[in-house]
């Protein structure tokens, strides 16, 4: 008998993966109605958790890997937040490197499997036969889902805000988002030249150009507060003069002031979801791409109407 | 039949044996096109990568541990900078959970050894006989070696510095300082209760005592960020009003304005630091404790000349 994934019981409910997983994981992000009946559904459809499956499985290692091509300061501590097993991370420069760890630990069966951050080795692991996920996008890579955030849907809301404001002249400023598909955000919303180090300068150089934005969506929590930065270096006041809105919503945009308005990606389900999504294709379940929940806009005092 | 060796491979491949380590273990150093082909001939002769390897290395897994009970925003990011080893890390709540998971690693042989935030279960480990290092203080801990940051002379500089601002009414803001010793810290320069968490709240409350302070010494970089905002608040200027010092220096002390006044610790050095320790452990050196390079004073725009 087929043991019940995460699907079946999305399936059943008629609700998402992503909240199935929530449900089960005991995370945040469905009501306690939901969650109720959804653990219901696991219970009838004898869904075992993880460590369970594990067990019975025999031969896993319960170990998750992921090879970090720098100590991103965003990817880990998002990725722990609710983690649920082991993660085995090492730290290796460039693709070579990294294909090379993920065949040691294939061969040495360290992992059961990898997460990536972005898609480049994902055909190679396909081939050595190691299941991986990759955290973000763009999705569609055969054989290994991706957990995605809806970046275009966050670009659209900010966007659809900042235009009842008033504002006309929104300028994106690029960096080294996380968990993100930069084409994608590309598509959703135009952006100059990333920046992969958020700096005040680089900030500074966006508002040289004229007309002057009259609003600044800036890719990383870190952009957004080195945009602070330089509008009080321009003399710009914010919300008054500069209308300023984060992607990411880390504590960050509220420990700042003016506090933050940020579009809230849900980086602390990636974690959970991506383990979930790998214990399905460890179950032999051909499962696809997958959303984590909505981006939502919060709202605070770096933004306001536009007056210039 | 003779095991064939690594030997055995590099002549065949017609390499060194360097070569044949760094594309067997998947490390830099040879191109792609080597790797493939050392990988072909270790295989073509049967080559059995974990078991040699592990033979060879006396049952070493390579890998190091680190329970966290809490996905510490600074911690990790700041151990997996050159962090040479890998690194199998489990979210956990409490000391009992953490023990749970150090004594089935022990059982499993999953790590050579690992790594604490604290000292609390160090006298167990030494009794299950799982090699530890201490990431912080105490120190003094038989068997369990610490890498300390020296606070204590961090505390002392930053205080001479602002005495020399002319500075009288100085107090530090206590945090959830990491690699840190609470006591030493607390010895080195008095703080009241600890703020786990940075808020503007809890500095304002600070802000509130009379005579008001003329400078903060904050535990963390978020607090000290958090102090910038409870100052604009109560609309004291910085420095003119109030000196701010942070505690870490980590990006995020550059990207605020006021820039913050820093001791900065060496904390991108702990990581490869404490896994050398464990390497010494574990070839049987009896190693002590071991300081990482001394904190400095990295002055910036938050800090001035005491007016009040």
């Amino acid at each position: 008998m087929k043991r019940p994934t995460i699907t079946d019981i999305a399936k059943e409910a008629g609700v998402s993966k992503g909240a199935v997983s929530y449900a089960l994981n005991g995370r945040p992000g469905v009501s306690e109605a939901t969650r109720q009946r959804i653990t219901e559904i696991a219970r009838e459809l004898g869904w075992a958790p993880s460590s369970t499956a594990r067990a019975l499985s025999g031969g896993r290692t319960g170990a998750i890997g992921l090879v970090l091509d720098r100590p991103f300061e965003v990817v880990v501590p998002a990725l722990l937040d609710g983690f649920p097993d082991e993660l085995l991370i090492q730290v290796a420069a460039g693709r070579d490197a990294a294909l090379a760890i993920h065949r040691r630990w294939r061969a040495e069966r360290k992992v059961d499997g990898v997460l990536l951050t972005e898609p480049g080795c994902a055909a190679e692991l396909v081939r050595i036969g190691l299941p991986a996920v990759v955290l973000g996008g763009p999705g569609g890579v055969p054989g290994v889902p991706s957990v995605r955030v809806d970046d275009a849907t966050g670009a659209a809301e900010v966007l659809r805000y900042l235009a009842a404001l008033g504002h006309r002249r929104v300028v994106r400023v690029a960096g080294a988002a996380v968990f993100a598909d930069p084409a994608a955000r590309h598509r959703a919303f135009p952006a100059g030249p990333a920046h992969p180090e958020p700096s005040a300068d680089a900030v500074r150089r966006v508002l040289a150009g004229r007309p002057r934005p009259t609003a600044l969506v800036c890719d990383t929590d870190g952009l957004a507060v080195a945009a602070l930065a330089a509008a009080r270096e321009l003399g710009l006041a914010v919300p008054r003069d500069l209308s300023v809105v984060s992607w990411d919503d880390t504590s960050l945009c509220l420990l700042v002031r003016p506090a933050l308005t940020a579009i809230r990606r849900p980086l602390g389900e990636l974690g959970a979801l991506a383990a979930s999504v790998l214990h399905d294709l460890l179950a032999g379940e051909a499962t696809g791409d997958v959303f984590a929940s909505r981006p939502r806009l919060i709202t605070r005092g770096s933004t306001g109407p536009a007056h210039a």
